[in-house]
């Protein structure tokens, strides 16, 4: 849809197995044509962008390979960047692909929830895959600065391991947190009445799409394990500061946190 | 300002250190009068409260209740009540108090940031201290139920255990993941590139006031101790069935947590 309202293609086209979802999206002006038929859809298309979870990705990626011309670039917005390269590099015969992530969404999916405006200032990884093809990546830098998105170049290690911290780790942290909040609610029945916006800001992720986050779990375990045990770390840190009544450090590592998400959000951007 | 938009009082009266404060205070009609002198500003009310971090209560109230007219109903807004509850009950002579901590709020505080729509169906819990005055947690409950919010009467103990869970942990667990991503963003320059509207939420409450969330680490050691090790133990349960690729585990809890936060604020609050 951002692509289309850009001018940036001269026709985009649109795959799926649900034909009410191909009719949404020819309604909602996201895609000029659909196919339930995937040969008929990459047909003659100069670049080819897979939007499914991570293992879907992982799992379409053989035989499409063997459909798509020479040179065709394959490009997707996979969360996790490292399992779909290594995947890359195992088939057979040279493949045009360089990797996606716009750092952008909501915990929303579907066609009905599609926004034109959803990249507007977001950062859009592109992840280069050897050997480096420098055209396909100036062709999709082009198209997203086009939907008004900021490229940044990096690697597949160095983004699996920033968006563990940065996105997996918010989530398993909104996760548990709900859990956590759930299992008081069963010992003490006043519980709801208590979580006000701060606990509903705080757990905003765990409404995210199960089957996409599972995937992103299980493509990128070692980089969140570490960040699990890094913020029980942390947790330990602050407990013990509390526990022995530590006022000077609790009021340091409180400022920090506090001062690091000032300069980063702003105290407007907080509200 | 809510209790004089509603009409609830016939004088409302501030105290404050700063004159600026109160003066504002008046320009914005939070307060029909303002005193620095809290002899004066406390001078036949009906009722008194205490809207200062909880420590800085706990240390006003031995010298105030010498001050106040036995008839007059002392009441307060701290955060955790446990330690207020047992300072009031060693004071020398019976006191008419009662807790109070209504659950609305931003990571704002101060006169300009005043709203007199904060309260609106927000919960407010009346905690009652010993022996039981129904009188004055009737007149409070009139008053709660006029500016707009939703008393509900409850032991200082139960309220101290649930708001570790609603709202300590959440604004805990947000400073631990905006240090961690701090110290992400010292290995890996370009961290901050992907802090995106998920991570900016998630940790929305480490923007809150330090003083404040200090004076709550330290009056509710026990239960906000007790809530690490339990969000510890669930986040160790995730790592693991992410470790092992226990697939069907995983998709069970994460599941689990969307369902419970969408019960709770329905799918069109989560935006």
């Amino acid at each position: 849809m951002a692509i289309r309202k850009a001018g940036a293609a001269s026709r985009v086209v649109g795959v799926d197995l649900d034909p009410g979802t191909l009719n949404r999206a020819c309604e909602r002006g996201a895609i000029d044509e659909g196919f339930l038929n995937i040969d008929e859809g990459i047909y003659e298309a100069e670049i080819v962008i897979l939007a499914t979870p991570v293992r879907s990705i992982l799992r379409i990626l053989p035989e499409l390979v063997t459909k798509i011309s020479p040179d065709t670039i394959l490009f997707d917005l996979g969360s996790t960047k490292k399992a779909i390269i290594s995947t890359v590099a195992e088939l057979a015969g040279p493949v045009r692909y360089i990797g996606g992530h716009p750092m952008a969404g909501t915990e929303h999916t579907g066609i009905d929830h599609a926004d034109d405006q959803l990249f507007n200032n977001a950062t859009f990884a592109l992840v280069p895959s050897n050997p480096t093809d420098e055209k396909a990546i100036e062709a999709l830098s082009g198209l997203v600065h086009k939907i008004g998105a900021r490229p940044i170049i990096i690697s597949a290690e160095n983004h699996d391991r920033i968006v563990s911290m940065t996105s997996h780790l918010p989530y398993l942290l909104a996760v548990v947190l709900s859990l956590a909040v759930e299992k008081m609610a069963n010992r003490e029945n006043k519980t709801w009445e208590f979580a006000a916006s701060g606990f509903r800001d705080t757990t905003r992720l765990a409404g995210a799409n199960v089957r996409m986050m599972t995937d992103i779990c299980l493509t990128n375990k070692e980089p969140i394990l570490s960040g699990v045990e890094e913020i029980k770390i942390l947790l330990d840190t602050l407990a013990e500061h509390i526990e022995k009544g530590n006022e000077l450090e609790l009021v340091r590592a409180l400022t920090q946190a506090n001062e690091s998400r000032t300069t980063l959000f702003g105290e407007r951007r907080s509200d």
